[in-house]
């Protein structure tokens, strides 16, 4: 993870000017190829489209295609880099979108963090079928994504919510291990970023769905202050952290991570570097489960996590066991949407999601909570759970698996 | 032309669910993979082009990547059908930059036209290495390319410039065939719109480069109410008529379209079906060459045309000789303007683009004074001509021919 692997992937970006270009899907070698793919025989195609727009599902690339947006404001660890430094990201995940999903995903980078973007993103909306956002640093992407959930396609932070369902997952399948139920869980959540809130927002909405029944026994979320609790008063100017103190800390407690972590069965870390130490996890219950995701460096060290008692470790880091990667969620995430030609990615569909995700590990073991990044079986498992959703909670035009081009 | 084109048209954009998606370049079957094209080690990519956005040439898609944006306000004859409407088109033009000039062109659609188009382009403009706007109605389209120009990359609407290069590049051909100069020619334009403005504006450019050299003798643009002349009150209001009248008609000629037309050497239309006469073709000069262009039904038919002593002939159609047709132009403009990383497409690109096409014809006879919208060799004539010409204005980023991908 040092110089090696940045001149390789500079030579490799290099190499191929990018990561991604578009493809053509019809032939254009005849006058009749044209005349079908462009004029005259498109006039008839837009006519329809003009008079039905939801028919562009039906004769345009939106049916397959998302857009990845950032403003640039969050971008990995590097922080408000902006527009052009985002590009590189963008394209990567749209890579991604095309190997694990056959998802067409086109990178929109704005230059210029400081519009409208709410506006400027519906106004982009017709060629595409959902919005990825990314990157977009807190707490302006809760309000962005907020707003644009009557867009009529799917709108998904996926630093929050594919964050989210990638963890509930592992949780599944952890708790399943060490025979713990969700109902009798205390949950620690380190970090109110975009990723926190997504964990804890998915979290606390469990129980309303079917397959994952019971809610939470309890979860506490720090942020560098300490929790968050009702009456903390820098929390009244941060409307995220604030819905949070509401939705969480049954006992509202004030106090530090430590404290909050004494008797936890979970650590959840999207915070800092080395924050945990091994006696905090000794203060947990028996056979706690730390997924320190704070990247490049977790919050706590797996072989440290684990030689304080952790039963279960998992990193966001492709070098240790259990890495937990949105990778593992997204395309799949999205690819039910589009199968279901959603209006919307509701909480049901992505608490769907992290259920075909943890099913899609057959035995999990403690180093084996999560299937493989690289796994293709996954992004089907995931797409068919979440179009599923889609029909059940009524938010899908479509109601039978579309056909994939 | 009817029922069973658009019945054929429907049925493939169906089955294909449009025309285009996305294709990664590179692979990403292992965890180095991963780690070259996402985390971590697109970090140093973004770090770098955070620090110098230029950049973005080297390391993404920009460098290949042109968006086709319109506000679906002037959508081939069918007018203002919408964002939706206006998919279809798009779609099927990036197509066309992929298939002639292995371009990666992506489709914007706006929603609401009635929004700052001008700088919401702008704030998409980072992933992008031009932008090809596209059926926007006039005059807003004059504005919009205008207010873009120092963008930093190739603005181009196609209505205007793609149709002026083919159509300046059938002039010189059928000059040559007819044994006229165009220091003698007497031009007439039928059509005040994009297209009439855009010819019109090319034309009264000639002269300023060496390899097309002579200005035209005269020119004289008509719209629905007879010839624009400096004095005419209703093109106060219209300032894009206005300039035209200013730069055009020497002899402030107040009349109509047959007026403008005796002795006339050319007759170029983008106007309306049926409006030319065979007497208004007999009353031009001799060996007069029409270029009748509206669609579907031309200004004359060629048929009739020729019978009333035309000596050349073209349409906008495919089933007639001399199909003026924007493919010609449009994909290796903008090829030439990406391979040298230009700023913008200047005057002198757009007349390099028009001889580099007329140059394509080997030897140009009546009813061939273009080549056929399908040869392949064209666009690649015409991008060496742009490029050529973008070094030589000093407004190429990159002056050696890049690598294609």
């Amino acid at each position: 993870m040092g110089r090696d692997i940045y001149a390789e992937s500079l030579d490799l970006h290099e190499r191929h000017q990018g990561k991604i270009g578009v493809r053509g899907k019809v032939p254009v070698r005849t006058v009749h190829d044209l005349a079908l793919t462009y004029t005259p025989g498109v006039a008839e195609v837009c006519r329809q489209i003009a008079a039905a727009p939801d028919l562009a599902y039906r004769y345009t690339l939106k049916a397959n295609t998302v857009a990845i947006v950032s403003d640039g404001s969050a971008v990995l660890g590097l922080g408000d880099i902006g527009g052009y430094g985002a590009i590189p990201v963008m394209e990567g995940k749209a890579l991604l979108f095309r190997e694990f999903a056959g998802i067409d995903a086109f990178p929109i980078c704005f230059a210029d963090k400081d519009q409208d973007l709410v506006g400027q993103i519906r106004n982009i909306a017709p060629v595409f079928g959902g919005i990825n956002l990314e990157d977009i640093a807190a707490p302006r992407c809760f309000a962005i994504e907020e707003e644009l959930q009557d867009l009529g396609i799917p709108v998904m932070h996926d630093d929050q919510h594919g964050t989210g369902v990638v963890v509930l997952a592992a949780l599944v399948n952890a708790c399943q291990l060490i025979g713990k139920e969700f109902a009798d869980l205390k949950i620690v959540v380190s970090g109110a970023g975009a990723a926190g809130y997504g964990i804890t927002r998915l979290l606390t909405c469990l129980g309303m769905d079917r397959m994952l029944c019971t809610p939470v026994g309890e979860i506490i979320v720090c942020d560098s202050r300490g929790t968050l609790y009702r009456g903390r008063s820098d929390l009244l100017s941060l409307p995220h952290k604030y819905i949070l103190a509401h939705e969480t800390n049954r006992w509202n407690l004030d106090g530090t991570l430590a404290d909050a972590l004494v008797g936890a069965d979970v650590f959840i870390g999207v915070s800092a570097p080395g924050i945990v130490t091994t006696e905090m996890v000794r203060s947990m219950n028996d056979d706690p489960i730390v997924l320190a995701m704070a990247n490049p460096v977790p919050e706590i060290m797996p072989g440290e996590a684990a030689a304080a008692g952790a039963a279960i470790v998992g990193t966001g880091r492709s070098d240790f066991p259990n890495q937990v990667n949105n990778v593992l969620a997204f395309p799949g995430i999205f690819r039910g949407a589009l199968d279901a030609a959603a209006s919307r990615i509701t909480d049901e569909m992505k608490l769907a999601a992290a259920a075909a995700l943890a099913a899609t590990v057959d035995e999990p073991r403690p180093d084996h909570i999560l299937p493989d990044v690289l796994d293709r079986r996954v992004a089907g498992a995931v797409a068919a759970g979440v179009q599923e959703a889609a029909v059940r909670c009524g938010c899908a035009r479509r109601h039978a698996p579309a056909q994939r081009v």
